[in-house]
Protein backbone atom coordinates (compact mmCIF):
# COMPACT_ATOMS: atom_id res chain seq x y z
CA UNK A 1 0.00 0.00 0.00
CA UNK A 2 1.46 3.21 -1.33
CA UNK A 3 1.08 5.65 2.38
CA UNK A 4 2.20 8.59 0.47
CA UNK A 5 -1.10 8.77 -1.87
CA UNK A 6 -3.62 11.37 -1.59
CA UNK A 7 -6.33 10.68 0.72
CA UNK A 8 -9.79 10.02 -0.91
CA UNK A 9 -12.53 11.98 0.92
CA UNK A 10 -15.62 10.27 0.65
CA UNK A 11 -18.84 12.16 0.92
CA UNK A 12 -21.31 9.21 0.32
CA UNK A 13 -22.19 9.43 -3.34
CA UNK A 14 -18.94 11.92 -4.58
CA UNK A 15 -15.27 12.02 -2.93
CA UNK A 16 -13.07 14.28 -3.32
CA UNK A 17 -8.92 13.56 -4.02
CA UNK A 18 -5.74 15.81 -5.23
CA UNK A 19 -5.02 14.81 -8.84
CA UNK A 20 -2.43 16.02 -11.49
CA UNK A 21 -4.03 17.90 -14.10
CA UNK A 22 -1.70 18.07 -17.22
CA UNK A 23 -2.42 20.78 -19.72
CA UNK A 24 -0.03 21.47 -22.80
CA UNK A 25 2.77 20.01 -20.64
CA UNK A 26 2.29 21.99 -17.61
CA UNK A 27 1.22 20.35 -14.78
CA UNK A 28 -1.03 21.70 -11.62
CA UNK A 29 -1.99 19.43 -8.64
CA UNK A 30 -6.31 20.29 -8.08
CA UNK A 31 -8.80 18.94 -6.13
CA UNK A 32 -10.80 16.43 -8.02
CA UNK A 33 -14.62 15.05 -7.20
CA UNK A 34 -14.99 11.48 -7.99
CA UNK A 35 -17.95 9.19 -8.30
CA UNK A 36 -18.21 7.15 -5.89
CA UNK A 37 -18.28 3.36 -5.90
CA UNK A 38 -18.80 0.94 -3.67
CA UNK A 39 -19.71 -2.92 -3.44
CA UNK A 40 -23.56 -3.51 -2.04
CA UNK A 41 -24.63 -6.70 -0.98
CA UNK A 42 -28.28 -7.56 -1.03
CA UNK A 43 -29.42 -10.77 1.00
CA UNK A 44 -32.62 -12.27 1.72
CA UNK A 45 -33.05 -12.70 5.33
CA UNK A 46 -29.21 -14.62 5.79
CA UNK A 47 -29.32 -15.52 1.99
CA UNK A 48 -26.90 -13.68 0.06
CA UNK A 49 -28.91 -12.79 -2.73
CA UNK A 50 -26.05 -10.74 -5.07
CA UNK A 51 -23.39 -7.73 -4.90
CA UNK A 52 -23.38 -5.31 -7.33
CA UNK A 53 -21.28 -2.25 -7.38
CA UNK A 54 -22.97 0.75 -6.76
CA UNK A 55 -22.71 4.64 -5.95
CA UNK A 56 -23.96 5.10 -2.24
CA UNK A 57 -27.10 6.93 -1.94
CA UNK A 58 -31.13 5.52 -1.62
CA UNK A 59 -29.44 2.39 -1.48
CA UNK A 60 -33.32 0.87 0.19
CA UNK A 61 -34.28 2.01 -3.31
CA UNK A 62 -31.75 0.05 -5.53
CA UNK A 63 -31.99 -3.24 -3.37
CA UNK A 64 -36.01 -3.17 -3.54
CA UNK A 65 -36.03 -2.14 -7.40
CA UNK A 66 -33.20 -5.00 -7.96
CA UNK A 67 -35.87 -7.16 -6.56
CA UNK A 68 -38.76 -6.43 -8.45
CA UNK A 69 -36.85 -5.87 -11.87
CA UNK A 70 -35.11 -9.18 -11.30
CA UNK A 71 -38.25 -10.71 -10.26
CA UNK A 72 -37.82 -11.90 -6.93
CA UNK A 73 -40.97 -9.70 -5.82
CA UNK A 74 -44.17 -9.18 -7.94
CA UNK A 75 -45.15 -6.50 -6.34
CA UNK A 76 -44.84 -4.42 -2.86
CA UNK A 77 -46.92 -6.73 -0.75
CA UNK A 78 -44.16 -9.03 -1.00
CA UNK A 79 -41.46 -7.12 0.30
CA UNK A 80 -42.36 -7.49 4.27
CA UNK A 81 -39.59 -5.51 5.02
CA UNK A 82 -36.41 -3.95 3.52
CA UNK A 83 -33.16 -2.71 6.00
CA UNK A 84 -29.86 -1.62 5.97
CA UNK A 85 -27.98 -4.37 8.36
CA UNK A 86 -26.26 -2.46 11.14
CA UNK A 87 -22.43 -2.20 11.56
CA UNK A 88 -20.13 -3.97 10.72
CA UNK A 89 -21.51 -3.69 7.33
CA UNK A 90 -20.13 0.02 6.44
CA UNK A 91 -23.71 0.48 5.22
CA UNK A 92 -22.68 -1.82 2.19
CA UNK A 93 -25.16 -4.68 3.15
CA UNK A 94 -29.37 -4.79 2.47
CA UNK A 95 -31.43 -7.19 3.89
CA UNK A 96 -35.05 -7.73 2.93
CA UNK A 97 -37.71 -9.93 4.05
CA UNK A 98 -40.45 -11.44 2.02
CA UNK A 99 -43.79 -12.01 2.45
CA UNK A 100 -43.63 -15.85 1.07
CA UNK A 101 -40.26 -16.79 2.06
CA UNK A 102 -37.73 -16.92 -0.32
CA UNK A 103 -36.77 -20.31 -2.47
CA UNK A 104 -33.15 -20.45 -3.16
CA UNK A 105 -34.51 -22.76 -6.39
CA UNK A 106 -36.19 -19.77 -7.72
CA UNK A 107 -33.24 -17.67 -7.39
CA UNK A 108 -31.20 -19.68 -9.59
CA UNK A 109 -34.21 -19.67 -12.44
CA UNK A 110 -34.39 -15.97 -11.95
CA UNK A 111 -31.31 -15.28 -12.58
CA UNK A 112 -30.54 -17.85 -15.22
CA UNK A 113 -33.34 -15.71 -17.11
CA UNK A 114 -32.51 -12.29 -15.72
CA UNK A 115 -28.74 -12.75 -16.61
CA UNK A 116 -30.00 -13.97 -20.30
CA UNK A 117 -28.56 -17.58 -19.66
CA UNK A 118 -29.89 -18.37 -22.71
CA UNK A 119 -27.53 -19.40 -25.63
CA UNK A 120 -29.03 -17.08 -28.38
CA UNK A 121 -31.26 -13.72 -27.84
CA UNK A 122 -34.16 -14.69 -28.56
CA UNK A 123 -33.88 -17.28 -25.45
CA UNK A 124 -33.16 -14.17 -23.42
CA UNK A 125 -36.11 -12.46 -25.00
CA UNK A 126 -38.40 -15.69 -24.59
CA UNK A 127 -36.95 -16.01 -20.75
CA UNK A 128 -38.45 -12.42 -20.30
CA UNK A 129 -41.75 -13.54 -21.57
CA UNK A 130 -42.30 -16.60 -19.85
CA UNK A 131 -41.90 -14.83 -16.09
CA UNK A 132 -45.33 -13.05 -17.37
CA UNK A 133 -44.51 -9.48 -17.59
CA UNK A 134 -47.89 -7.22 -18.56
CA UNK A 135 -48.44 -5.89 -22.01
CA UNK A 136 -47.75 -2.25 -21.76
CA UNK A 137 -50.38 0.21 -21.74
CA UNK A 138 -51.27 0.99 -25.68
CA UNK A 139 -53.36 4.23 -24.44
CA UNK A 140 -50.44 6.11 -23.39
CA UNK A 141 -48.84 9.12 -26.06
CA UNK A 142 -46.37 11.56 -25.79
CA UNK A 143 -45.81 15.06 -27.52
CA UNK A 144 -42.94 14.85 -29.58
CA UNK A 145 -42.04 18.17 -28.34
CA UNK A 146 -41.84 17.11 -24.85
CA UNK A 147 -39.63 14.05 -25.75
CA UNK A 148 -36.86 16.92 -27.45
CA UNK A 149 -37.31 18.71 -23.99
CA UNK A 150 -36.19 15.79 -21.59
CA UNK A 151 -32.13 15.69 -21.98
CA UNK A 152 -31.82 19.37 -20.91
CA UNK A 153 -34.15 18.49 -17.62
CA UNK A 154 -32.05 15.57 -17.33
CA UNK A 155 -28.95 17.25 -17.40
CA UNK A 156 -30.12 19.99 -15.11
CA UNK A 157 -31.12 17.83 -12.62
CA UNK A 158 -27.77 15.77 -12.75
CA UNK A 159 -26.07 17.68 -9.76
CA UNK A 160 -23.47 14.81 -9.11
CA UNK A 161 -22.55 14.49 -12.60
CA UNK A 162 -22.19 18.14 -13.41
CA UNK A 163 -19.21 17.46 -10.68
CA UNK A 164 -17.73 14.16 -11.27
CA UNK A 165 -18.68 13.56 -14.85
CA UNK A 166 -18.68 9.88 -13.85
CA UNK A 167 -22.57 9.11 -13.11
CA UNK A 168 -25.17 7.75 -14.45
CA UNK A 169 -28.45 9.06 -14.12
CA UNK A 170 -32.29 7.18 -15.00
CA UNK A 171 -35.36 9.91 -14.82
CA UNK A 172 -39.20 9.26 -14.96
CA UNK A 173 -41.25 11.34 -16.26
CA UNK A 174 -45.22 12.27 -16.56
CA UNK A 175 -46.97 12.41 -19.67
CA UNK A 176 -46.51 16.44 -19.61
CA UNK A 177 -43.28 16.13 -19.22
CA UNK A 178 -43.03 16.54 -15.47
CA UNK A 179 -39.87 15.12 -13.75
CA UNK A 180 -41.05 12.20 -11.07
CA UNK A 181 -37.82 11.25 -9.91
CA UNK A 182 -34.08 11.20 -10.70
CA UNK A 183 -31.83 8.69 -9.76
CA UNK A 184 -27.67 8.62 -10.39
CA UNK A 185 -25.21 5.62 -10.11
CA UNK A 186 -21.71 4.80 -11.37
CA UNK A 187 -23.94 1.64 -12.56
CA UNK A 188 -26.80 2.53 -15.25
CA UNK A 189 -28.80 -0.54 -14.15
CA UNK A 190 -28.37 0.89 -10.87
CA UNK A 191 -30.02 3.82 -11.66
CA UNK A 192 -32.94 2.30 -13.16
CA UNK A 193 -33.44 -0.11 -9.95
CA UNK A 194 -33.25 2.90 -8.03
CA UNK A 195 -35.99 4.72 -9.84
CA UNK A 196 -38.05 1.51 -10.02
CA UNK A 197 -37.41 0.86 -6.12
CA UNK A 198 -39.18 4.34 -5.54
CA UNK A 199 -41.90 3.77 -7.52
CA UNK A 200 -42.13 0.09 -5.84
CA UNK A 201 -42.10 1.54 -2.46
CA UNK A 202 -44.28 4.44 -2.86
CA UNK A 203 -46.88 2.04 -4.29
CA UNK A 204 -46.85 3.63 -7.97
CA UNK A 205 -46.04 0.49 -10.22
CA UNK A 206 -46.79 -0.32 -13.19
CA UNK A 207 -45.59 2.88 -14.12
CA UNK A 208 -48.09 2.90 -17.14
CA UNK A 209 -48.41 6.47 -17.96
CA UNK A 210 -44.73 7.59 -17.75
CA UNK A 211 -41.52 7.90 -19.49
CA UNK A 212 -37.80 6.61 -18.05
CA UNK A 213 -35.10 8.64 -19.53
CA UNK A 214 -31.76 7.55 -19.48
CA UNK A 215 -28.18 8.62 -19.71
CA UNK A 216 -25.76 6.61 -22.24
CA UNK A 217 -26.55 3.32 -24.36
CA UNK A 218 -29.89 1.38 -23.98
CA UNK A 219 -28.87 -1.87 -23.49
CA UNK A 220 -31.02 -5.06 -22.86
CA UNK A 221 -30.83 -5.15 -19.28
CA UNK A 222 -32.25 -1.44 -19.97
CA UNK A 223 -35.10 -2.17 -21.58
CA UNK A 224 -35.90 -5.57 -19.72
CA UNK A 225 -35.97 -3.40 -16.47
CA UNK A 226 -37.99 -0.72 -18.22
CA UNK A 227 -40.79 -3.24 -19.33
CA UNK A 228 -40.92 -5.30 -16.12
CA UNK A 229 -41.37 -1.81 -14.38
CA UNK A 230 -44.47 -1.43 -17.14
CA UNK A 231 -43.15 2.05 -18.42
CA UNK A 232 -44.81 2.11 -22.30
CA UNK A 233 -41.91 4.92 -23.36
CA UNK A 234 -37.86 4.15 -23.07
CA UNK A 235 -35.63 7.31 -23.97
CA UNK A 236 -31.90 7.70 -24.43
CA UNK A 237 -29.24 10.26 -25.24
CA UNK A 238 -27.47 7.25 -27.46
CA UNK A 239 -27.73 4.40 -29.46
CA UNK A 240 -29.58 1.32 -28.36
CA UNK A 241 -28.42 -2.35 -29.05
CA UNK A 242 -29.38 -4.79 -31.22
CA UNK A 243 -31.27 -7.12 -28.92
CA UNK A 244 -32.50 -3.93 -27.11
CA UNK A 245 -34.23 -3.11 -30.47
CA UNK A 246 -35.54 -7.16 -30.94
CA UNK A 247 -37.18 -7.09 -27.48
CA UNK A 248 -38.78 -3.70 -27.29
CA UNK A 249 -40.41 -5.19 -30.47
CA UNK A 250 -41.55 -7.64 -29.20
CA UNK A 251 -43.14 -6.33 -26.17
CA UNK A 252 -44.08 -3.31 -27.77
CA UNK A 253 -42.06 -0.79 -25.75
CA UNK A 254 -41.43 2.57 -27.68
CA UNK A 255 -37.49 3.10 -27.60
CA UNK A 256 -36.25 6.09 -28.78
CA UNK A 257 -32.40 6.98 -28.86
CA UNK A 258 -29.90 9.36 -29.96
CA UNK A 259 -32.54 12.33 -28.11
CA UNK A 260 -30.51 15.47 -28.80
CA UNK A 261 -31.58 18.64 -29.32
CA UNK A 262 -34.70 19.00 -32.01
CA UNK A 263 -33.66 15.14 -32.92
CA UNK A 264 -34.19 11.78 -32.15
CA UNK A 265 -34.72 8.67 -33.70
CA UNK A 266 -37.65 5.83 -33.01
CA UNK A 267 -36.53 2.29 -32.69
CA UNK A 268 -39.94 0.50 -31.65
CA UNK A 269 -43.47 1.76 -30.78
CA UNK A 270 -43.48 5.42 -32.88
CA UNK A 271 -47.49 4.95 -32.21
CA UNK A 272 -47.52 6.15 -28.65
CA UNK A 273 -45.64 9.71 -30.15
CA UNK A 274 -47.28 12.27 -31.10
CA UNK A 275 -46.29 15.06 -33.46
CA UNK A 276 -48.26 18.28 -32.25
CA UNK A 277 -47.36 21.41 -34.10
CA UNK B 1 -1.87 -3.38 -35.72
CA UNK B 2 -3.54 -7.06 -35.49
CA UNK B 3 -4.58 -7.83 -38.93
CA UNK B 4 -7.80 -10.10 -37.77
CA UNK B 5 -9.17 -6.86 -36.21
CA UNK B 6 -12.66 -6.24 -37.00
CA UNK B 7 -13.04 -5.42 -40.50
CA UNK B 8 -15.88 -2.58 -41.36
CA UNK B 9 -17.78 -5.61 -43.27
CA UNK B 10 -17.95 -7.94 -40.22
CA UNK B 11 -21.75 -8.70 -40.50
CA UNK B 12 -21.41 -10.40 -36.73
CA UNK B 13 -20.90 -7.22 -35.03
CA UNK B 14 -23.42 -4.87 -37.02
CA UNK B 15 -27.19 -5.38 -37.71
CA UNK B 16 -29.22 -3.39 -40.12
CA UNK B 17 -32.73 -2.31 -39.44
CA UNK B 18 -35.05 0.17 -40.49
CA UNK B 19 -36.09 3.37 -38.30
CA UNK B 20 -37.71 6.29 -38.06
CA UNK B 21 -35.86 9.49 -37.90
CA UNK B 22 -37.35 12.75 -36.39
CA UNK B 23 -35.83 15.70 -37.22
CA UNK B 24 -38.15 18.89 -35.77
CA UNK B 25 -40.69 17.17 -36.33
CA UNK B 26 -40.00 15.87 -39.90
CA UNK B 27 -40.09 12.15 -40.33
CA UNK B 28 -38.29 9.69 -42.41
CA UNK B 29 -37.68 5.89 -42.28
CA UNK B 30 -34.42 5.20 -42.97
CA UNK B 31 -31.72 2.21 -42.28
CA UNK B 32 -29.47 2.49 -39.28
CA UNK B 33 -26.64 0.21 -38.08
CA UNK B 34 -26.82 -1.43 -34.16
CA UNK B 35 -24.18 -2.81 -32.48
CA UNK B 36 -24.50 -6.82 -31.97
CA UNK B 37 -25.76 -7.58 -28.34
CA UNK B 38 -26.06 -11.67 -28.22
CA UNK B 39 -25.63 -13.38 -24.85
CA UNK B 40 -22.10 -15.57 -25.05
CA UNK B 41 -21.96 -18.57 -22.59
CA UNK B 42 -18.92 -20.14 -20.96
CA UNK B 43 -18.13 -23.27 -19.94
CA UNK B 44 -15.51 -25.66 -18.16
CA UNK B 45 -16.27 -28.71 -19.70
CA UNK B 46 -19.45 -29.43 -19.58
CA UNK B 47 -19.91 -27.13 -16.47
CA UNK B 48 -21.65 -23.81 -17.40
CA UNK B 49 -19.57 -21.05 -15.73
CA UNK B 50 -20.80 -17.62 -16.50
CA UNK B 51 -23.26 -15.40 -19.34
CA UNK B 52 -21.88 -12.32 -21.09
CA UNK B 53 -23.80 -10.04 -22.95
CA UNK B 54 -21.31 -9.16 -25.89
CA UNK B 55 -20.95 -8.37 -28.99
CA UNK B 56 -20.18 -11.41 -31.66
CA UNK B 57 -16.94 -11.33 -32.79
CA UNK B 58 -13.24 -12.54 -31.40
CA UNK B 59 -15.66 -14.64 -28.78
CA UNK B 60 -12.66 -17.08 -27.89
CA UNK B 61 -10.27 -14.44 -27.26
CA UNK B 62 -12.89 -13.03 -24.60
CA UNK B 63 -13.58 -16.22 -23.15
CA UNK B 64 -9.67 -16.59 -22.74
CA UNK B 65 -9.60 -13.43 -21.22
CA UNK B 66 -12.06 -13.56 -19.14
CA UNK B 67 -10.97 -16.86 -17.47
CA UNK B 68 -7.40 -15.33 -17.07
CA UNK B 69 -8.66 -12.15 -15.76
CA UNK B 70 -11.08 -13.69 -13.70
CA UNK B 71 -8.20 -15.77 -12.08
CA UNK B 72 -9.53 -18.87 -13.59
CA UNK B 73 -6.35 -19.49 -15.10
CA UNK B 74 -2.89 -17.96 -14.23
CA UNK B 75 -1.54 -18.31 -17.66
CA UNK B 76 -1.53 -19.53 -21.37
CA UNK B 77 -0.08 -23.39 -20.11
CA UNK B 78 -3.25 -23.87 -18.05
CA UNK B 79 -5.45 -23.24 -20.86
CA UNK B 80 -5.58 -26.50 -23.25
CA UNK B 81 -7.67 -26.17 -25.73
CA UNK B 82 -10.85 -23.80 -26.30
CA UNK B 83 -13.42 -23.91 -28.57
CA UNK B 84 -16.99 -22.85 -29.61
CA UNK B 85 -19.46 -25.15 -29.12
CA UNK B 86 -21.28 -26.49 -32.20
CA UNK B 87 -24.79 -26.37 -33.27
CA UNK B 88 -27.25 -25.69 -31.34
CA UNK B 89 -25.21 -23.05 -29.48
CA UNK B 90 -25.75 -20.87 -32.19
CA UNK B 91 -22.35 -19.82 -31.70
CA UNK B 92 -22.94 -18.28 -28.66
CA UNK B 93 -21.40 -20.84 -26.50
CA UNK B 94 -17.32 -21.39 -26.19
CA UNK B 95 -15.91 -24.26 -23.84
CA UNK B 96 -12.55 -24.28 -22.33
CA UNK B 97 -10.45 -27.77 -21.76
CA UNK B 98 -7.89 -26.88 -19.02
CA UNK B 99 -4.95 -28.46 -18.12
CA UNK B 100 -5.12 -29.10 -13.91
CA UNK B 101 -8.70 -29.82 -14.43
CA UNK B 102 -11.34 -27.42 -12.42
CA UNK B 103 -12.50 -26.79 -8.71
CA UNK B 104 -15.75 -25.84 -8.79
CA UNK B 105 -15.29 -24.85 -5.19
CA UNK B 106 -11.97 -22.07 -6.52
CA UNK B 107 -14.87 -20.65 -8.86
CA UNK B 108 -16.98 -19.97 -6.11
CA UNK B 109 -13.85 -18.05 -4.18
CA UNK B 110 -12.65 -16.65 -7.26
CA UNK B 111 -15.94 -14.97 -8.36
CA UNK B 112 -16.54 -13.77 -4.85
CA UNK B 113 -13.46 -11.91 -5.59
CA UNK B 114 -13.74 -10.95 -9.15
CA UNK B 115 -17.27 -9.53 -8.38
CA UNK B 116 -15.93 -7.66 -5.06
CA UNK B 117 -18.12 -9.89 -3.17
CA UNK B 118 -16.69 -8.15 0.39
CA UNK B 119 -18.90 -5.61 1.75
CA UNK B 120 -16.84 -2.52 1.52
CA UNK B 121 -14.18 -1.48 -1.06
CA UNK B 122 -11.21 -2.14 0.80
CA UNK B 123 -11.95 -5.86 0.56
CA UNK B 124 -12.77 -5.84 -2.62
CA UNK B 125 -8.79 -4.92 -2.78
CA UNK B 126 -8.66 -6.79 -0.49
CA UNK B 127 -8.87 -9.81 -2.61
CA UNK B 128 -7.44 -9.06 -5.69
CA UNK B 129 -4.18 -8.71 -3.75
CA UNK B 130 -4.51 -12.07 -2.24
CA UNK B 131 -4.55 -13.56 -5.35
CA UNK B 132 -1.06 -12.95 -6.00
CA UNK B 133 -0.85 -10.01 -8.50
CA UNK B 134 2.33 -9.12 -9.93
CA UNK B 135 3.73 -5.95 -9.27
CA UNK B 136 3.21 -3.73 -12.02
CA UNK B 137 6.53 -3.03 -14.18
CA UNK B 138 8.31 0.17 -12.11
CA UNK B 139 10.99 0.75 -15.59
CA UNK B 140 7.72 1.69 -17.78
CA UNK B 141 7.40 5.03 -18.96
CA UNK B 142 5.68 7.13 -21.24
CA UNK B 143 5.57 10.35 -22.88
CA UNK B 144 2.99 13.10 -22.32
CA UNK B 145 3.02 13.68 -25.95
CA UNK B 146 2.40 9.99 -27.04
CA UNK B 147 -0.65 9.94 -24.34
CA UNK B 148 -2.49 12.56 -26.68
CA UNK B 149 -2.07 11.16 -29.60
CA UNK B 150 -4.24 7.57 -28.29
CA UNK B 151 -7.71 8.60 -28.44
CA UNK B 152 -7.36 10.31 -32.33
CA UNK B 153 -5.95 6.95 -33.23
CA UNK B 154 -8.44 4.90 -30.86
CA UNK B 155 -11.20 6.75 -32.92
CA UNK B 156 -9.43 6.19 -36.13
CA UNK B 157 -9.44 2.82 -35.61
CA UNK B 158 -12.69 1.91 -34.56
CA UNK B 159 -14.70 0.61 -37.50
CA UNK B 160 -17.62 0.00 -36.07
CA UNK B 161 -18.31 2.27 -33.86
CA UNK B 162 -18.42 5.09 -36.37
CA UNK B 163 -21.35 2.86 -37.85
CA UNK B 164 -23.68 2.15 -34.47
CA UNK B 165 -22.21 4.56 -31.89
CA UNK B 166 -22.77 1.56 -29.96
CA UNK B 167 -19.88 0.06 -29.33
CA UNK B 168 -16.86 0.32 -26.36
CA UNK B 169 -13.11 0.26 -27.48
CA UNK B 170 -9.85 -1.10 -25.98
CA UNK B 171 -6.85 -0.80 -27.74
CA UNK B 172 -2.82 -2.02 -26.76
CA UNK B 173 -0.36 -0.02 -27.31
CA UNK B 174 3.08 0.05 -27.29
CA UNK B 175 5.35 2.78 -25.23
CA UNK B 176 6.07 4.06 -28.64
CA UNK B 177 2.84 4.16 -29.19
CA UNK B 178 1.95 1.67 -31.93
CA UNK B 179 -1.17 0.28 -31.72
CA UNK B 180 -0.77 -3.65 -31.10
CA UNK B 181 -4.72 -4.46 -30.79
CA UNK B 182 -8.07 -2.82 -30.50
CA UNK B 183 -11.16 -4.63 -29.53
CA UNK B 184 -15.41 -3.17 -29.51
CA UNK B 185 -18.07 -4.49 -27.50
CA UNK B 186 -21.07 -3.69 -26.33
CA UNK B 187 -19.50 -4.39 -22.52
CA UNK B 188 -16.31 -2.33 -21.94
CA UNK B 189 -14.88 -5.05 -19.82
CA UNK B 190 -15.54 -7.86 -22.43
CA UNK B 191 -13.42 -5.40 -24.35
CA UNK B 192 -10.70 -5.51 -22.11
CA UNK B 193 -11.01 -9.36 -22.19
CA UNK B 194 -10.61 -9.32 -25.31
CA UNK B 195 -7.64 -7.51 -25.84
CA UNK B 196 -6.12 -9.83 -22.60
CA UNK B 197 -7.36 -12.85 -24.46
CA UNK B 198 -5.56 -12.35 -27.60
CA UNK B 199 -2.15 -11.54 -25.51
CA UNK B 200 -2.96 -14.59 -23.93
CA UNK B 201 -3.01 -16.38 -27.00
CA UNK B 202 -0.26 -14.77 -28.23
CA UNK B 203 1.72 -15.97 -24.91
CA UNK B 204 2.57 -12.39 -24.46
CA UNK B 205 1.26 -11.72 -20.97
CA UNK B 206 2.40 -9.98 -18.49
CA UNK B 207 1.78 -6.61 -21.17
CA UNK B 208 4.05 -5.26 -18.61
CA UNK B 209 5.53 -2.64 -21.66
CA UNK B 210 2.06 -1.58 -22.66
CA UNK B 211 -0.66 1.02 -21.81
CA UNK B 212 -4.19 0.22 -22.34
CA UNK B 213 -6.21 2.67 -23.81
CA UNK B 214 -10.38 2.64 -22.96
CA UNK B 215 -13.11 4.10 -24.16
CA UNK B 216 -15.96 5.92 -21.77
CA UNK B 217 -14.87 5.53 -17.75
CA UNK B 218 -12.68 3.74 -15.79
CA UNK B 219 -14.47 1.46 -13.04
CA UNK B 220 -13.01 -0.69 -10.57
CA UNK B 221 -13.64 -3.97 -12.97
CA UNK B 222 -11.43 -2.07 -15.74
CA UNK B 223 -8.56 -1.31 -13.58
CA UNK B 224 -8.72 -4.94 -11.95
CA UNK B 225 -8.44 -6.48 -15.21
CA UNK B 226 -5.80 -4.02 -16.34
CA UNK B 227 -3.47 -5.02 -12.84
CA UNK B 228 -4.17 -9.02 -13.76
CA UNK B 229 -2.43 -8.24 -17.18
CA UNK B 230 0.38 -6.85 -15.80
CA UNK B 231 0.03 -3.23 -17.70
CA UNK B 232 1.12 -0.44 -15.97
CA UNK B 233 -0.55 2.22 -17.57
CA UNK B 234 -4.01 2.67 -17.79
CA UNK B 235 -5.95 5.88 -19.91
CA UNK B 236 -9.49 6.70 -20.27
CA UNK B 237 -11.47 9.51 -21.87
CA UNK B 238 -13.75 9.87 -18.79
CA UNK B 239 -13.84 10.15 -15.51
CA UNK B 240 -12.85 6.89 -12.99
CA UNK B 241 -14.91 6.18 -10.20
CA UNK B 242 -13.30 6.56 -6.22
CA UNK B 243 -12.64 2.75 -5.87
CA UNK B 244 -10.83 2.78 -9.24
CA UNK B 245 -8.19 5.31 -8.50
CA UNK B 246 -8.46 3.60 -4.70
CA UNK B 247 -7.47 0.37 -5.99
CA UNK B 248 -4.99 2.15 -9.08
CA UNK B 249 -3.72 3.91 -6.22
CA UNK B 250 -2.63 0.67 -3.96
CA UNK B 251 -1.54 -1.26 -6.70
CA UNK B 252 0.81 1.10 -8.25
CA UNK B 253 -1.25 1.57 -11.53
CA UNK B 254 -0.69 4.71 -13.78
CA UNK B 255 -3.78 5.35 -14.17
CA UNK B 256 -4.99 8.42 -16.84
CA UNK B 257 -8.89 10.12 -17.12
CA UNK B 258 -10.07 12.67 -19.03
CA UNK B 259 -7.68 12.06 -22.31
CA UNK B 260 -8.85 15.35 -24.73
CA UNK B 261 -6.96 16.72 -26.65
CA UNK B 262 -3.51 17.82 -25.08
CA UNK B 263 -5.31 17.99 -21.53
CA UNK B 264 -5.51 14.51 -19.23
CA UNK B 265 -5.60 14.32 -15.51
CA UNK B 266 -3.30 11.91 -13.94
CA UNK B 267 -4.89 10.34 -10.63
CA UNK B 268 -2.31 7.71 -9.74
CA UNK B 269 1.14 6.83 -10.46
CA UNK B 270 2.48 10.10 -12.81
CA UNK B 271 5.89 8.54 -11.96
CA UNK B 272 5.49 6.36 -15.09
CA UNK B 273 4.51 9.80 -17.48
CA UNK B 274 7.62 11.76 -18.88
CA UNK B 275 7.22 15.41 -20.17
CA UNK B 276 9.02 15.40 -23.01
CA UNK B 277 9.96 18.81 -25.29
Amino acid sequence: MDSTAPKITNQRSIALTSVEQWEDRAISRVQDYLAVEEPLEIRIGEIPLAVTMRTPGHDLELAAGFLFTEGIVADASELRDIQPIPAPSSGNAISADLENGFDPGKLQRNFFSASSCGICGKQAIEAIRVRGVQPLSSGFHVDSGMLCSLPEMLTQSQAVFGRTGGLHAAALFSASGEMLVLREDIGRHNAVDKVVGWALQQKRLPLNQHVLMVSGRGGFEIVQKTIVAGIPVLASVSAPSSLAVQLAREMGLTLVGFLRGKRFVVYSGSQRIKNCG
